[in-house]
């Protein structure tokens, strides 16, 4: 690790950090004005508190996606708070798909805690889910100003793409590992860009869209930010093989028990130095011994270097990107600071 | 039945499907610019076709919501194709919460099919119903014009209401049926508002909304939409009770059976000519003899004709709003044709 990439880390956290204080108070409000039952199951969602209601400072998130609003509004020059709805509507959209996608994937904990299915039901954690959406489309219509066109647009298409690239992630599971009906490595690109990429895009340009910007600038910035997408992704995938469960809160080597197909294994699979007994491995039990030594094939077939090689890329696409665009001073090297540390972050 | 309910049903029938005619087209190609995958499953809940992918003339719906959304912009002098987008978006919305309250009720049928999770299990239910959400938000966000603020406003309200009513309607399952616990029915009106009031007023507005009408004339139409919809509402509770199995396609009693608390129920239970025993027919195994028991006894206290009462109140409070409105003919007309049809309906 550099020098420069500790900076980065330190100045991503406080960007983050301010940003949360901007649209905490707003994401509050707009959760409160439910009745009863559903905030309790809004803020569970959201990891303001447990199931029993208390709040123990475990679970919420770091908020990348409403600081990345809020950075491209100030990145061209609008004041925080016009934006602040864009923000609230990222992250509800953002914990909403969570929600719904730990019931499609069977995932019974998040964020050290058990899910919200596995805490209050199949029924309930659909509902709360569409509560949480049903929000976000609340806050982004009665946001101030008369300029939610495209900010609704781009909300809009990121749903579309959110929902395809969850259905393309479902059906990867009943694919083979090996053979002409395997997922290949466009195909996976192509469902990350839509299921984590279009929302870090919608994210980085919806508070741009809503301050008004010219097109070309917005379009940008949801460039920059899908970019910013495959990089988080593959630095989850090697986090969901190699991460630390302590650090994590998932099960060691979790990716390779679940057969999730990402970019290492992936690229492990079509590499000739072990991808059939990788393919072996993996059609069979995937517990304990199997599971450890798949990950060393996977690791020895070059598909960790490959996905960290592809988190790289698409930094450097993003950053490059965003350079760019003639954006504003501080918000523009916030905005690089804060995707640096995706690409450097154990969780 | 009158010559006039008979005229008036005849002229719904032919605006339903004159607007079915218009909307269909871009109901199609809305969901058409799906995946595969989505689009088979988007078009088995609208109806259109069986989970093998045949087209049997069953299961689709009559279009209510859609003719409001259109009948409401032609009485504001709007030609229907600058509107048609709202009329696909409250079809879609429609069709999304059915989706996923019949995973929340169990419920196993829907329109003489098996439900969606039925047929393709609660995962994939979940998301077909968020991709139907998000063509429904997406083809309003690219609907043509500029006046997208007000409708995106009224669909979010609506939103907000049905995930509200939808919990509330939910949570009275674990009520008592007697008691200072028990349920209203100023607690039941509440509930059945937001639940199914609330899309009728949104399909109702949204295409005056769309067409830039006076937020007198929008804020009208919602309201009448929103009576029409407790009219429908206390229709179904009676329905649910009495209807005919063979034509609305579930069991005989069926609210009865679920142990649903409705209108006649509600009413009849605080009947004192016999809410004793049926809350104690209702407490016990709800089989064959025991709901013909209590179905008899819900008549006899007077529930059934309360709910007929209720839905013809309803209904003139919609009519009577409507008439006030100075809507343009022949829209008006064939807007309280349609209504004074739902109140009449057997399905």
């Amino acid at each position: 690790m550099t020098t420069s990439t500790q900076t980065a880390t330190f100045e991503a956290a406080e960007s983050l950090a301010r940003c949360r204080d901007l649209v905490q108070p707003a994401l509050r409000a707009t959760v409160g004005a439910l009745d009863r039952d559903l905030e309790m199951r809004c803020g569970f969602a959201l990891g303001w508190w447990d199931s029993d209601g208390r709040a123990d400072g475990h679970g919420t998130g770091k908020g990348l996606r409403p600081a990345l609003a809020l950075l491209g509004a100030q990145a061209v020059g609008a004041p925080p708070d016009t934006v602040v709805a864009g923000a609230v509507a990222v992250e509800l959209v953002h914990v909403f798909s969570l929600a719904h996608d730990d019931i499609m994937d069977g995932d019974e904990r998040r964020r050290h805690r058990p899910s919200l299915w596995k805490a209050y039901g199949v029924g309930t954690a659909v509902l709360t889910g569409d509560a949480l959406l049903a929000l976000a489309l609340g806050a982004l219509a009665e946001a101030p100003g008369e300029r939610h066109g495209e900010a609704a647009r781009l909300l809009a298409r990121m749903l579309l793409d959110l929902v395809g690239g969850q259905a393309a992630d479902v059906a990867f599971e009943d694919r083979p590992w090996t053979g002409p009906r395997a997922v290949t490595l466009a195909e996976y690109r192509h469902m990350a860009v839509r299921k984590t990429g279009a929302l870090l895009g919608c994210s980085a340009a919806i508070g741009a869209a809503l301050a008004g910007a010219p097109a070309g600038v917005v379009a940008g910035l949801e460039e920059a930010g899908r970019h910013l997408g495959l990089a988080f992704q593959a630095v989850d995938d090697v986090l969901g093989i190699w991460g630390d469960p302590s650090v994590t809160g998932k099960p060691a080597f979790g990716d390779l028990r679940r057969g999730k197909k990402t970019v290492p294994v992936l690229t492990a699979l079509a590499d000739p130095r072990g991808g059939d007994r990788l393919a072996e491995l993996l059609s069979g039990e995937r517990t304990g011994p199997e599971v450890r030594q798949a990950a060393a094939l996977v690791a020895e077939a070059g598909g960790r270097a490959a996905a960290e090689r592809m988190a790289r890329h698409h930094l450097d696409a993003a950053v490059g990107g965003l350079r760019g665009l003639g954006l504003a001073e501080p918000a523009a090297a916030e905005l690089i600071a804060v995707a640096r540390s995706l690409a450097d972050r154990r969780q």
